[in-house]
């Protein structure tokens, strides 16, 4: 059994963690934190009321690293760079959830995250935790820096032509769709019931701090400077993402050409789901799960591929990935804990 | 023309007040206020972008007397008694949506309110406007103490059999449902999107501050003590106010019988809908209108009454009533602006 | 392993079974029909690609036979009174999920289902599968009749009182709110999604056939004849029932009586949760699990007890359930399977 | 006073059509009917019961001619190529909501709505009911083509590019939602609730039958041929459309510049709201009204605008712009009847 623990359990992400860490046959989540709502677990998260029976204080290291193998941290950014090169010094393996070590240049982090990089020593040392593209590095990681919701599905829906075609590619379009628990459970008026329900909006439109992680991704891959142009929209359901991607060519390409692309590339991803021809995914069929669902479409001239691409942000969009991650780490079967 | 203003536009209330009253063809709006959104209207509700040109400052009492014949109080209770004295002194009538002249007992006041009551002698000339029983007394009143959405609800639902079978009935019990504007638009952790959506629950089970006035308002329909048991749910829908209702009855009644009472009571009432026998009130019948729909059903044995009671909680349970009580107190054809 | 089929997946109750038995670890899913949509389990269930390679086809006994050990029956009303005989006979337990094997009386049945019951010799050795009533007979029983979503609730809602101190209950008034799936994947215009949405209503008042199960259950607890007082309103979530029931008491009681009497009843069930004092049960809080949570109240005259009780209605109102039986029929640890 | 009936009130667009007409204050509804769905108005809209009296019948041309000015076809399209010819020589004039008069060229009606169109007399006549591009050819139209709601707002949205610097444009993408009611009142399993709530899909990519009439629009505007790329998804919400426009330039533009365009363009439209820069559209701010809100972004690199656009599909996608086309017909203001 891996002793694992959970830093910042108050919060969509935290909970999601506790949900599948408890049910995960080959762990032992012996220790959790936040820093606002101390109290027991199932105080906090009234259904686990009989599930778990841990009490949940303010983060403390010694104890933390007394229990653990591995620490989750589900925390705001900022706070993330302040405690994992401590937890890394006690020989603890961290898995990061927020943005702190996403953006490789502390100078982007600078401009989009809106305050200083202190960290750049785990920065550099630090593994991009999407497995579909880093799992031999993962698997042998201290520090993972869990993907972004966002990024997640963007990156996926655009890999195989990105990797395998990039000369092709043009220009990318994301228009992407999230449910509301991707903003956090911080209180905003902008999220209260009424302002959300029967409505839908673009928000941060062309400056949403996940495009430069999605740049910076797709540029690895294709081994040259790639920018999306990227559109998030607030959806009015609790969970879910769909990215709806227009992927500009420079020559054409058919139906077929491209669905034989992604179907080789995801050929045997447990988590990637190409979908059949003329389908395309729905946030229902990925939902609760850690799948990434992927619809296909050609303009019929050929120059413009449209990728349809959905995750459910709080599994394979957070918390579902980091549990993924972590049995690449433990060489614990991947789909483990998962279903 | 009549000469309006409202006091407190930003909240879901001073909302729908705005709307119906730019729309009302013989209503000059010609001041609103607000104590911590000051602004142009068109800022603060966007929604009348081109439809209305006022600036919202903070309350101004010379001002706002200057250029009104009404006033419409859409605050918080406890802030209700500090203005309407003073707007009373100055020769306006008010017309106030808070709670603070509902209940004609300052203990009680003290009680559920949980502060003293400063403004005892307005209190008692104040009119309750629940036009389908008050409706000469609004007429001449000085000052209109604009019912609560519950209570409205509950009393249009029970007042036939309790004023003119009151010693049949021997107990009330009211379920009522809210939709979440009828919390308003405060800042709650409880209230925001993902705690509501796909989610219903009980709250301040037996001890909702609307009680009082339910068995205030039947207790003087009945002419003896009322009291009935009353539970509150928040319903994940933006607006509306379904209460079912279950009258116990001391002697038997037949379906008909309590039809046709029904039927008798609000025969001539614009805004109460006694539906066909076997139909329900629904949501979507009474939102965005000032009627109150009502469904009857009783038990085989004939010993309990079951009244579906279903009204839009900002328009007929706040703002719509609000309108037509001015209609009233100002001659005007009483459904003038309310379709 | 234990080998069993579902008959009958196309609908909600039998996705659920699906999704449940499929991640159950002591079962083999080795069975699966449907009547009017066949093909591959991923085609209906598209949520389920890569998790079932199954293929559904029309019902056959003789394959259903050979291949399973245990068959759950999620089929309508009607149609397992014409299953259960043959099934039974070839020596396969049956866990029947529809309406056929509540009602003791064929009289009832012919009432409230408006067809002739047809199988009184298995309907008299069934056994009614609410484990927290009836866990011994369950233990040993061929035919398990799966109890309805409302009755689960209701039942369990009420059980102590009724069970322990029945002489006390004057009446009970049970206010019951459901989420869609509970009425089926049927076409049917009233829940086409703008019906539904931002709507509220109550439907087949004081006549819906829960009622006379509700009542045979509760009287068998009580022995002595119950009637209930039944209104079930449509919610506009997905998934979740939770009923506000009030019991009007001959003699008083208080809160901590209530509660005291409540804790006992459930001290050892796995499922049952009594809330903190003070605490209401969600929606939220039992949806996707197997939990049912009960909230209670006493009214300041000690003369009304409210109770609200809340469960998923396709989990602990029907295919969790129903897992649990079987789990019980196979000596199998109760909560297998259900987290 | 205008005499005006309405072919087709059981729909949603028919019902929107009914709210607005009743409280229209030119004009006199005098003439409904539906073909499926005949009865008392109050019955099939019961939200109306106490405003309108008239009863539904079956179509009848003869009738209908004695009694209107006007006829609105809120009919499926083919039959309004059935009725138009018909009531066009009774003298009376047509403002048809389907989709048959819209495309101007049969062939492509046969292609995209499967069926041979059989009036090209009255298509060649009919004037495209866009008020804000052919107000003055509907002043004097016989027959008015009200426009498709995915095309008003994406014309709108795209009309002063188009229309002032068409040279400038290289590609539009629209990625467009609409709320349920787009799809219609017609019974659909992938219309029920529980399939749509929490859900959110592409459906038509690529495909879908306004894509035309947004091409021959846009066309028409720039002077040559334009081809957009257009995906709709379908929103878990009752109404409203939002679609979020790229526009790649051939050459660069600043904000400044495109918002200084589309302002000068819409300057003296009533319903055409370019928002403030920096602020978004949503579906709240246009629901229940005639407004379309446009607002507009420019990438950092000047290369790609970001124009969303908002309505109401059922108001100015459909039953308002309808009405907003009879005012302009007979001379009313054109804001009458709309707020």
């Amino acid at each position: 059994m891996i002793k694992v623990g959970i830093v910042g359990i108050s919060g969509y992400t935290g909970g999601t963690l506790l949900e599948l860490l408890l049910d995960h046959p080959q762990v032992h989540l012996s220790y959790v934190s936040a820093n606002n709502t101390v109290g027991p677990v199932e105080k906090i998260w009234p259904q686990l009321a009989g599930r778990c029976k841990l009490y949940c204080g303010k983060f403390d290291l010694a104890k933390a690293a007394r229990l653990c193998d591995i620490l989750f941290l589900a925390v705001p950014h900022t706070l993330s760079i302040q405690l994992t090169p401590k937890i890394i010094k006690k020989g603890i393996k961290v898995i990061d959830l927020s943005g702190d070590y996403r953006l490789k240049s502390t100078a982007l982090y600078k401009k989009w995250y809106g305050t200083k990089h202190t960290d750049a020593a785990n920065l550099k040392k630090s593994v991009y935790g999407l497995p579909e593209l880093y799992r031999a590095k993962v698997k042998t990681a201290k520090l993972v820096s869990n993907p972004g919701c966002y990024p997640t599905a963007a990156v996926l829906g655009t890999a195989p032509l990105m990797g395998l075609r990039s000369k092709s590619v043009e220009s990318i379009i994301i228009d992407a769709k999230s449910g509301v628990s991707g903003a956090g459970k911080k209180l905003s008026s902008g999220l209260m019931y009424c302002e959300v329900n029967e409505d839908f909006k673009a928000y941060k439109v062309l400056h949403h701090q996940h495009t430069p992680e999605i740049d910076q991704t797709l540029s690895l891959i294709a081994g040259k400077k790639v920018g999306v142009t990227f559109v998030p929209h607030l959806l009015p359901v609790n969970r879910g993402i769909l990215e709806t991607i227009y992927i500009r060519l420079k020559k054409k390409m058919s139906l077929s050409e491209v669905r034989t692309l992604y179907k080789k590339f995801y050929k045997t991803e447990p988590f990637v789901r190409v979908l059949p021809k003329g389908e395309q995914p729905r946030l229902k069929n990925v939902n609760y799960t850690n799948f990434c669902d992927l619809g296909i479409a050609v303009s019929s001239d050929g120059q413009t591929v449209v990728v349809t691409s959905a995750i459910d942000n709080l599994v394979k969009g957070a918390a579902g990935q980091a549990v993924q991650n972590m049995n690449i780490m433990c060489d614990i079967a991947e789909g483990t804990g998962l279903k």
